[in-house]
């Protein structure tokens, strides 16, 4: 807008377009809430004060905050579009998010990074980027992308881009890679931040990580750890992923003279968890629940994430600042009942306001790209003991296990009876041709198969069945969907969801995946499977940086030793 | 240095330069005092732990803290050069200042600027700049030069810049002038902080002025206008000046929930103070004498003000962070003992380490630069009553006063038995012979005259004397050195300095200016001069924005109307 006509509305001379008046407001900066008006024009906060206004909204006391800000997300993990997971979690006064596209990057490369970056043109919330640090994450894997310092320095200027995306290449760092210094001093150059991602990283090993200049952590799992990295100046992200979940451990950092390094991440969360629970709602309403004074509550989801990230028009109701800000009527319980963005009501009563606009088509590229002779998964009997993959519930790690392979006709099978399936990884996205092959147990599946696209975080296709007809059908859907999840019983799917963006996102709204998901989840357990998400348990088989055993499309790799091994043991 | 090395430091592989051995730590991130070892490695520090060393420097328990930050200062006021002014502030353990470069800039344009960013190449400091947002400060006076945006611009991506300087036109920003706004504009895109200028703003007139985008504000001087400017977003600079003292005042706003919000700035000290008071740490033991945390005024002295600058490296002990550390021996009374600059004792028991190394000679631009005919000092009588400055002790603002008029052979003169003295301000600039005539009581001249080339903010020759003859011999001193200031009687010149950059500063130590500050005084003292500073009385005399009646080389201003007065009444 015209900062001409902003001022002259700021002094009074003009009207508003709108004014929030009779509320309490949560000051951010002062710590405190304060009764007063608050006056916007053309989407920007002209401050308190009595102002005429086209509009006056009586709030009758409620109180306003700036609105909250999620400082680390993947939204891939929503499945949804970036326009959909908006719409998902602006209701939640979640308003801004600083999103890592380090799944699609590692289908897509930098022009997945462009997808979400156009996806996010014309949403009602600030969406941020940082750029990820770690395609591929590991040399053990075929992803379909490799970017460089040189690749990312594309779009290191770009307005939407904030900060180097985490950095869980920490042998990379400590060795001195020059490539990963590179992309670190690439962005502090631009005086952009530099998140991490170091779990248990500690002493000397940290300092020489922080040295060579990463600024923020989110994989922090108990209080020690996280004193430590604050202490060692990183600002900290305490995270309630779906899947990790570290908030009640790390509140007892949180005091008015730590606060101020501290702010939420949601990281990853599936769509039954934000529909749910929430954003960073979520994370605040916990906290607060737990003793947690809430103005420090939000100001870590205001605030504190927008000064990290120089965010200096966002964070905080005061003028000249964008007029994001949230309306709720308990401060011990702050549930979000009404979101403006940029001035606009966008979300009222947990839905948004304005009807559903569909993501402009943009042709899907089909990023799933097999090798025609890649789905024969025979496993010919090479000898008698198999290392095994164990699934531990509720666990993303997995134990190694000794097991007698049965064989018939000179191949290796699977045996429901004993719950021990045979597991592919078929590479997806060059046609190498590359497929992993291997077994687990603890999945349950007494028929059929089940296979994912979704498969942190080279995101090759899994597959796990009772049988190869199966296994072969479910995959076959999975590349006749460009990607996604499907379940496959008696050579015919039961149930599937396409994720033709990337095999990692569908443009459906999060509700709909999330009735999909239940339907799928529902197929395999008619099959068998055991409690929980089996795909959720798939996503995580194929990602060898957890331990024990994991199975990439080159093979079983050994995490502990980084590095693959043969089937039979 | 070379990134890779310093992560192999950080490991231990290689022995560290430096280790600071048994100390006690502010950790400003946290907030605590924690003993340890810090380990540092060409100047950059490597983070806690027993790090082998080629030095180790036993510290038996004293305190570490960050090197100090001033956030604001004006060096020429201490007229001494870049490379002088770190001499004297570094052994009080400022390590960084930013600097506005706003007086040599009214003399000197674009071309002062760089002179100081010049200067600041090879100190022991790191000295950054904002860019003088107000050149010339006002209409009505003639100043050396006028810096549009287009103009600052050549210098708004410079690395040592990090903020547009204070706006102290505050009606061009409420009035929306379009030039005043892209100074603004051109800063914010550029992710650099805009500080403010705006004394007693308040209520919607400060809504619109930060609207504008304004990020701080020094010029608050009680806690009703600190606290309201906190809570509408902007970073407040306590000052303690030699003119102007806001500590005490401001100290109640200071808790631990707005400290974060808050810093440290001297803005202009003279020689004198700089010497026997100090810098940055002056405020330090002053707030903690008051009863301030400690730990919250060394924050304040440090992260906050390396945060709120986007300096990231910075502020803290902590590893990748530049080595600038002070150590002192009692928190209650934080008296500086040792200065290390990146890594390097600089400074230690009030004096730095190193040898006197001379400025390396720059030739000084003239920039006293008088129209021929400009010295006839003459004040033809063409009234009975005169509009009087009178001086009010140890205030910056003046009263209006009607005085009688004594006429001899047809002109006005000065009256010493009646304390009325003739007042000229001769533009210096440009050579347009513009002279401002008037007339001051308060100073106390009995006979001969003082004059001065440093004269806020245009920075014209002000001379104050009992007869002309007098006052023409003390500017023509004044015109053949360059600038400075000079005391003259009978007519010969009995003191003098030479400030031959712009007028405004000289290569001297700042011990050595003190002695010759202490000359000019005693010789004005003896020409009559009442008690105080008279150099310091005469150069805000013309400085047209602080009431009641000032004078430029324009003639006479009323500042409340701001127009130009007639002298006769």
């Amino acid at each position: 807008m015209n900062a001409a006509d902003l001022i002259a509305c700021a002094r009074g001379e003009k009207p508003a377009d709108l004014l929030l008046a009779n509320a309490r407001i949560v000051n951010v900066f002062s710590g405190e809430i304060l009764s007063g008006n608050v006056g916007v024009k053309e989407g920007v906060i002209l401050g308190t004060g009595d102002y005429r206004a086209q509009e006056t909204v009586d709030l009758g006391g409620r109180f306003l905050a700036p609105g909250f800000i999620d400082a680390h997300v993947h939204i891939e993990s929503s499945m949804a579009s970036v326009p959909e997971f908006v719409r998902a979690v602006v209701p939640h006064g979640t308003t801004t998010v600083v999103t890592d596209p380090h799944e699609i990057a590692n289908v897509m490369g930098m022009a997945g990074i462009r997808c979400l970056i156009d996806q996010a043109a014309d949403v009602s919330a600030n969406v941020y980027f940082s750029l990820p640090s770690c395609v591929p994450a590991t040399h053990l894997e075929t992803a379909g992308a490799r970017l460089s310092a040189q690749d990312l320095s594309a779009l290191a200027a770009h307005p939407r881009v904030v900060a180097l995306g985490e950095m869980m290449n920490v042998p990379g760092v400590l060795s001195g890679d020059p490539d990963v210094l590179e992309k670190l001093d690439m962005m502090r150059r631009r005086r952009k931040v530099r998140d991490g991602h170091a779990p248990r990283l500690s002493g000397k090993a940290l300092n020489a990580y922080l040295a060579a200049g990463i600024t923020s952590d989110h994989e922090c799992a108990d209080f020690q750890e996280a004193r430590e990295k604050l202490r060692s100046g990183m600002h900290i992200m305490i995270r309630e992923a779906t899947g990790a979940k570290n908030l009640a451990a790390l509140l007892p950092l949180v005091t008015h003279d730590t606060a101020r390094r501290l702010m939420w991440c949601t990281d990853d969360r599936h769509p039954h968890d934000l529909l749910d629970r929430g954003s960073v709602d979520d994370l605040v309403r916990k906290a607060v629940r737990a003793g947690l004074d809430p103005v420090i509550a939000i100001r870590m989801a205001t605030l504190h994430a927008a000064e990290y990230f120089g965010l200096g028009h966002l964070g905080g109701i005061a003028p000249g600042r964008q007029a994001d800000i949230v309306v709720f009527s308990d401060l011990a319980d702050p549930v979000i009942e009404v979101v403006y963005h940029r001035g606009i009501k966008v979300a009222e009563g947990g839905r948004m306001v304005a009807e559903e606009k569909p993501l402009a088509d943009q042709a899907p590229v089909n990023t799933v790209n097999l090798a025609s002779a890649c789905l024969d998964f025979t496993v010919p009997a090479a000898g008698d003991m198999l290392r095994v993959m164990e699934i531990v519930p509720d666990q993303l790690f997995t134990k190694q296990r000794r097991m007698r392979a049965t064989v018939r006709g000179g191949a290796v099978v699977s045996v429901p009876e004993q719950d021990l399936l045979k597991i592919v990884v078929v590479e997806r996205h060059r046609g190498t041709g590359n497929v992993g092959k291997g077994f687990v147990t603890g999945l349950g599946l007494r028929r059929g198969a089940v296979a994912t696209s979704v498969a942190h975080d080279a995101h090759n296709i899994v597959a796990v069945g009772v049988n190869d007809d199966d296994m072969r059908v479910a995959v076959e859907k999975l590349a006749a969907m460009g990607g996604g999840l499907a379940v496959a019983c008696d050579g015919a799917v039961t149930a599937s969801l396409a994720l033709p963006t990337a095999g990692l996102m569908s443009s459906q709204p999060v509700r709909r995946l999330r009735e999909r998901l239940d339907r799928l989840t529902a197929a395999a357990r008619a099959l068998g499977a055991a409690a929980g998400d089996p795909f959720m348990v798939l996503s995580f088989l194929a990602l060898p940086v957890i331990p024990e055993l994991k199975i990439t499309d080159r093979g079983l790799v050994d995490v502990a030793a980084f590095r693959l091994v043969p089937l039979f043991d």
